[in-house]
C-alpha cells in the first residue's frame, strides 16, 4: 500500500469495511482487466491508511484513475462534445482528435477533470458481469451476463458510495470568482460547468436569470408598496403586468437555455441507451430493446401500485394539509378576536403568530412528505431514472403547491379578504425563506465545519504537519464523510414555490418580488458555498435544459393567468365599469382570460425555442455530417477494392 | 424517334413546344450524363408523335426512366425505407441489399413504381448546374453552380410540367378493390400507399378513421332527432359527449397515425435538407447552412410583407365576410316577416332561401379567398415549401373558420335562438356538402370524360385500332392533358370544416353527425374515383403524419370545449339548478370548463403519441444502429492496420 498513488486519482469507490477479500480482489481485477476481456481497463489502487489509522476507519477506499488513452476512447464511448477547430461543438472521436481545438500533443489537459470523472463513472457503471453467477464470497448476490456489477454491489449494500474527488486548486479559484468577493457581476457559469458539469451550471444559470427577470417587477413593486400601502384597488395594472411578465420570461429562458446548451455542446447530443436504476428489481427476462437478460417488472403491477397506493396516499396527504389549513384559520380567527377585544402592541404581534406557526408547519409537512414521496416512488419500482424523477417531481409538486397555496387561494377567492391575503402572503414568504436558508446552508455548513476542525486537529496532533494542507489520504477520508449532494431537486422546488408566490398573488403584495430578489441573491451565495464546501463533489451530468422544471414553471404561469384574471375581476376598479350587471363583468373577465390564454399558447408556439443563429449552426452541422456520410459510403465502397489493388501493386513491384 | 422506348418509362417531362433545340439537347445530355460528371444518369427519350400527329400537338414530351442499378443507388440517396428481413423497416442501402425482404436476384420489382418515380423526381430535382452561366439558347435564364436546373426551367416557364405516368393494370386492380364494388369494408390503404405514396394514403386513412369515429355520434344522434325533435333542452348530455369524443378521437388518431407511419417506414425517416421552392427568388448569396450559392431573401422584408400587406388583407376579408353575414340576417328577418304576415307552404320554403343563398355565397367567397391567399403567400416569397404551406394553411383556415361559423356563433350566443341555429346549421351543412361534391368530383369528371371520348374517337378514326386500349404515346398525351392534382389541401380543409360543424354545434342538431357520415362515405368513393380517373398521377410524398392538420383539428377541439360549455351554460336544464343567481351559474360553468381544458391538456400529455409496442421497436432499431456504429468504428480502426498486415503476410509467404 502506497501513500501516494502512481496516477492522478479521479474518483473514489468505497466498499463496506467487512467486504470479503475475494470480492475485493475480483472487483479490482474486473476494473483493471483490458476491455477485450470485458473489463473497464481503468487504474485502481487502495487508499493508504490515514494518520489516524489507529482508530477504526474503513480500509476499503479505492482510488480510481485512467490512462490518457483510456480517457480518449472513453470520451468517444460517452459521446462527449468538445469544441472543434471551426468553433462548433462536435462529438469527440479518437480518429480526428487533432481537429479539435485545444487538443495538443498527447491530449493532456484536453478534458476537464469533471469530464474525466464522468467518463470514469460511465465506464464503471457499464462494467458488466460475464459468466460469474454471483459475486465471489457472496453467494446470495446473484449476477448474470450483461448485468452492471457496480449497480448490483450498490443495491446490495456492498458498495457504500462512489464519488469524484475535489481539486483543491481549481476549487479555490472557482470559489473565489463565484462567492468569495461581494460584487455586482454575473456568476462564472462556464467555470461552474467546467467544475461541476452542465446540470449544476443550468441550475445556477436559471437562478441568475430568474433573479434578473424579477428585477423590473421588484422595481415597480417598491413605489407601489411605498405610496399605495392601504389602496388595494390599484392592483389591476400590476396584475396585467404579472400576466405578461411570467409568459415572456419563460419563453425567453427557453431560448437562453438553448444558447447555453449549444455553447456547452449538450444541445444536439444524443441520449445513450438508458440503463435501469440501481434499485430496480424484478423477474429475470429479456429486455425487448437490447435483447439482454435483465430484471423485468410488469407495467400493470406498477400501475396498480401507483393508482391503488400512491394516488390515495397523495390524496390523504392533501386532505391532511386541508385540515391543518382549517386549524390555521381557527387560530387566525381566535387571534383576531383577542386583538379586537383589547388591542395592544402585543395583540398586534399576536395577529402574525398563527401565520408564522402555519408557515413552519407547512415547511415541516413539506419535508416529511418529501421523504414519503421518495419512499413511495422508490417502491413503485421504476425501471428508468427519468421515469422515477418524473413521478417524484409530480408527487412533490402537487403536494407542495397545495400545501403552500391552498390557504392563499381560500383567503383570496372564498373569503375575498385582501388585507388578510397580503398579511398571510408576507408571513408565509418571509418565514419560509428564513427557514430555508437556515436548513439548506447554515445547518449543513455548521455540521461540516465541526467535522473539518476535528479532522484537522486530529491530523495536527498526530503528525508534525504544520500547515493546514491535508495529505491525500486524509483529504479523501474527509470528503467521503461529507454529506452527499442530492441533486438540484430541492433547489428547483424552492424556486418553483417562490415563482408561485410572485406570479400568483404578488399584485396584492408588490413587495413579494423584492423579497424574492433579496432571497435569491443570498441563495446564490449560500448555494455556491454549499456546493464548494459542504457537500461531496457530485458527478457531472450532461443536461441540455432544466428538464421537467420548465414544464412545471409553465404550468404555474398558466395557473397564474387564471388567478390574476380572477383577482382583476374582483377588484373594485373593474367592478365600477359594470355597476348593474355582475354577469356582464364575469363574462367579460372570462372572455379576456380566454383571449390571453390563447395568445399565450400562440406565443409559445410562434417563438422558436432555439434562437435563429443557433438553428442555422445546428442545421449546418447536420448537413455536413450528412454529406460526410455520403462521402464515407463512397469511400468505403472504394476501399473494399483498394487494399487488394495495393497488395497486387506491391507484389508486382517486388517481382518485377 | 421510336414509338416504344427501350426502357420502362416512369415519368414524363414536358417542355413548351417552341423550346430551342440547343436547350433540349443540353437538358437531355445533362439528364443522361453519368453522376461523376454531375449528371443524373437517367434514361430519357422523346415521345413519338401520336396518331393524330397531323394536328398541332406538343412534340417536346420526354419519357424518363432509369436502369435498375441507378434506382438502387437513388433509393439510398433519398433514404427510402424498406422492410428488412427481420420485419422492421430500415433505410435501404446498396451494401446490404440482400438482407432486405423481397429483394431477389437483381432487385427487379423490389421497388414499387411509385417509389421509382419518387426516386426519379428526386434525382431530377437535385440535378444541379455546373459551370453553365445560362440555359443554352436562353441568355436571360441565368444559372449558377449548385442551382437546381429543373426548378429553374419550371419557374422560367420553359418546362411546363413533370409528372409520373399511370400503370394501367395496377390502377385497374386498385380501383376495383377501392371503389368499384360497393361493400362494407375498409379501404385498401396499403395498396393506396403502394400506388400513390404515403401522403395520399394518410388522407384516405384519416378520412376513414374520422368517419368511423363519427359513427357512435351518428347513432346517438338518430334517436335524439327522432324523439326529441322539439325538445331543445336535452342537449346537455349530447354536449358532454361531444366534448369527450373530440378529445379522445384526436389522441387516438395520433397513435393510429404513428402505427401507419411505422408500417410504411416513414416514422423514423429523417428529413433530408430542404431545397428552396421553385418560385423562390432573391439576391445571390451564400446559404449559411450549405455554403452553396443561392438566392437569399431577407427575413425582415418577408415579415414586412406579411404584417403590412397580408395581415390587413386577411382582416379586410374578415370584415367583408362579416358584412355579408349582416346582409344574410337582414334577408332572414325579411323572409320571417313575410312568413309571419301570411304563412303558406311557399313562405315556409322561403324561410330556407336566405340560408341557402348564404351557404352558396360562403362557398364562393371561400373559393375566391383561396386563390387570393395562394397569390399572397406566393408573393411573400417563402424559401421553403413547408413554410409556404404553413402560412397558406393559417390564412385559409382563419378565413374559412370565420366565414363558415361566424353566423352560427352570432345566432347561438348573441341572438340565443336555438331554433334558428338548428335551421341555419342544417342548411349550411347540406348546401355546402352538395356544392362540394359537385365541384370536387362531378364537374372535373365530366370535363375529363369529354376529353377522353374525343381522344378515343380521334384514335379510332385514324387507326385500325379496334379495342379501346390506347397506345403509349396517346396515353401519355392524354395524361398530360389531365388536370393536375393539387394535393390534399382542399380535402383536409373540407374535413376540417365538417369537424367544426359536428364538434361545435351538433348538440343542437344531432343529425349533423349522420349527414357528415353520409357525406364522407360518398366522399371516399368520389375522392378515390377522382384520384384514379380524373387527375394526373401525383408524385408520392413520404409523409409521417397528417402534418399541420393535426394541429388544426386540435385547435378546433379546444374551441369546441369552450363552445359546448357555453351552450351547456345557456341550456334551461342547467339554468334550473341555479334559479336565483346567474353569477353562480356562470362561475360554475367556467370552473367546469377550466377543469375540462386542464384534463384535456393533461390527457394529451399523458397519452403517448406512439403506441408502446412501436416505441419498443424503434428503440431496438436505435440501439442496434448504435451498437453497429460502435462495431464499425472498431473495425475501421482495425482495417487501417489490416491491409498492411495482409500485404506483409503475403509478401512474407511469397518470399519464404
Amino acid at each position: 500500500m502506497m501513500q501516494t498513488p502512481s496516477f492522478t486519482p479521479l474518483a473514489v469507490v468505497e466498499l463496506v469495511s467487512d467486504t470479503k477479500e475475494e470480492a475485493i480482489a475480483w472487483l479490482l481485477s474486473r476494473i483493471r482487466d483490458p476491455q477485450q476481456n470485458g473489463g473497464a481497463e481503468l487504474l485502481v489502487e487502495q487508499l493508504g491508511p490515514g494518520v489516524g489509522s489507529q482508530e477504526k476507519e474503513n480500509p476499503n477506499l479505492f482510488l480510481v484513475g485512467a490512462s490518457r488513452q483510456r480517457l480518449l476512447s472513453g470520451a468517444e464511448d460517452v459521446g462527449l462534445f468538445k469544441e472543434f477547430s471551426d468553433g462548433s461543438m462536435r462529438a469527440f472521436t479518437c480518429a480526428n482528435k487533432n481537429n479539435f481545438k485545444d487538443f495538443q500533443g498527447d491530449g493532456d489537459d484536453f478534458f476537464s477533470m469533471a469530464e474525466c470523472q464522468y467518463i470514469i463513472k460511465h465506464e464503471l457503471d457499464t462494467l458488466r458481469a460475464k459468466d460469474e453467477t454471483h459475486v465471489p464470497g457472496y453467494t446470495q448476490v446473484k449476477l448474470y451476463p450483461g448485468k452492471s456489477i457496480i449497480r448490483r454491489l450498490q443495491s446490495k449494500g456492498i458498495m457504500i458510495q462512489m464519488f469524484p474527488i475535489h481539486e483543491k486548486e481549481e476549487l479555490k479559484r472557482l470559489s473565489f470568482s463565484w462567492y468569495k468577493k461581494v460584487k455586482l457581476s454575473f456568476q462564472p457559469l462556464d467555470a461552474i460547468r467546467h467544475y461541476y458539469g452542465e446540470g449544476q451550471a443550468f441550475y445556477f444559470g436559471f437562478l441568475e436569470y430568474f433573479t434578473i427577470a424579477l428585477l423590473p417587477m421588484a422595481l415597480i413593486g417598491v413605489p407601489y408598496y411605498l405610496f399605495d400601502w392601504e389602496d388595494y384597488d390599484k392592483y389591476v395594472v400590476f396584475a396585467v403586468f404579472n400576466l405578461i411578465w411570467c409568459t415572456v420570461i419563460l419563453e425567453l429562458w427557453k431560448r437562453c437555455s438553448a444558447s447555453l446548451a449549444y455553447r456547452w455542446g449538450t444541445l444536439s447530443r444524443k441520449k445513450a441507451f438508458e440503463e435501469p436504476r440501481p434499485g430496480f428489481h424484478g423477474i429475470l427476462g429479456f429486455n425487448p430493446v437490447t435483447g439482454r437478460e435483465e430484471p423485468l417488472y410488469p407495467n400493470a403491477k406498477r400501475q396498480l401500485r401507483i393508482y391503488l397506493v400512491s394516488l390515495p396516499f397523495v390524496l390523504l396527504c392533501l386532505y391532511l394539509s386541508l385540515y391543518v389549513m382549517m386549524i390555521y384559520f381557527l387560530m387566525e380567527g381566535w387571534a383576531l378576536s383577542v386583538h379586537d377585544e383589547e388591542p395592544t402592541f402585543w395583540t398586534g404581534i399576536l395577529l402574525f403568530i398563527p401565520s408564522v406557526i402555519y408557515a413552519v408547519v407547512i415547511e415541516i409537512m413539506n419535508l416529511i412528505y418529501r421523504y414519503a414521496a421518495e419512499f413511495l416512488t422508490e417502491w413503485e419500482n421504476h425501471r428508468l431514472e427519468s421515469s422515477y424523477q418524473n413521478h417524484l417531481v409530480l408527487k412533490v409538486l402537487v403536494f407542495n403547491f397545495f400545501n403552500c397555496f391552498a390557504s392563499l387561494f381560500y383567503i383570496a377567492f372564498v373569503m375575498q379578504d385582501m388585507v388578510l391575503l397580503r398579511q398571510s402572503l408576507a408571513t408565509l414568504l418571509i418565514t419560509s425563506q428564513v427557514l430555508n436558508q437556515f436548513m439548506e446552508a447554515f445547518l449543513p455548513y455548521w455540521l461540516q465545519r465541526r467535522r473539518n476542525k476535528k479532522m484537522i486537529r486530529k491530523v495536527q496532533k498526530r503528525t508534525t504537519l504544520e500547515d493546514k494542507e491535508l495529505p491525500l489520504a486524509e483529504q479523501v477520508r474527509l470528503e467521503a464523510d461529507m454529506s452527499t449532494y442530492l441533486g438540484t431537486f430541492d433547489d428547483y422546488l424552492e424556486q418553483f414555490l417562490l415563482f408561485g408566490y410572485v406570479s400568483l398573488f404578488s399584485c396584492v403584495y408588490p413587495l413579494a418580488a423584492v423579497l424574492v430578489v433579496l432571497n435569491n441573491i443570498t441563495e446564490v451565495y449560500s448555494d455556491a458555498f454549499k456546493m464548494c464546501r459542504v457537500f461531496k463533489r457530485p458527478f457531472s451530468d450532461p443536461a441540455a435544459n432544466i428538464g421537467v422544471w420548465q414544464l412545471a414553471f409553465e404550468a404555474m404561469s398558466v395557473i397564474a393567468v387564471v388567478t390574476n384574471f380572477a383577482l382583476i375581476g374582483m377588484s373594485p376598479q373593474v367592478r365600477a365599469y359594470f355597476p348593474d350587471s355582475e354577469t356582464q363583468l364575469i363574462l367579460w373577465t372570462v372572455a379576456a382570460e380566454h383571449g390571453l390564454l390563447a395568445i399565450k399558447f400562440i406565443l409559445a408556439f410562434l417563438i422558436p425555442d432555439v434562437p435563429k443563429h443557433i438553428q442555422i449552426k445546428l442545421a449546418r452541422l447536420e448537413f455536413e455530417s450528412l454529406e460526410a456520410l455520403k462521402k464515407k459510403v463512397r469511400q468505403s465502397a472504394q476501399r473494399i477494392i483498394c487494399p487488394v489493388m495495393c497488395c497486387k501493386n506491391r507484389l508486382h513491384t517486388r517481382h518485377s
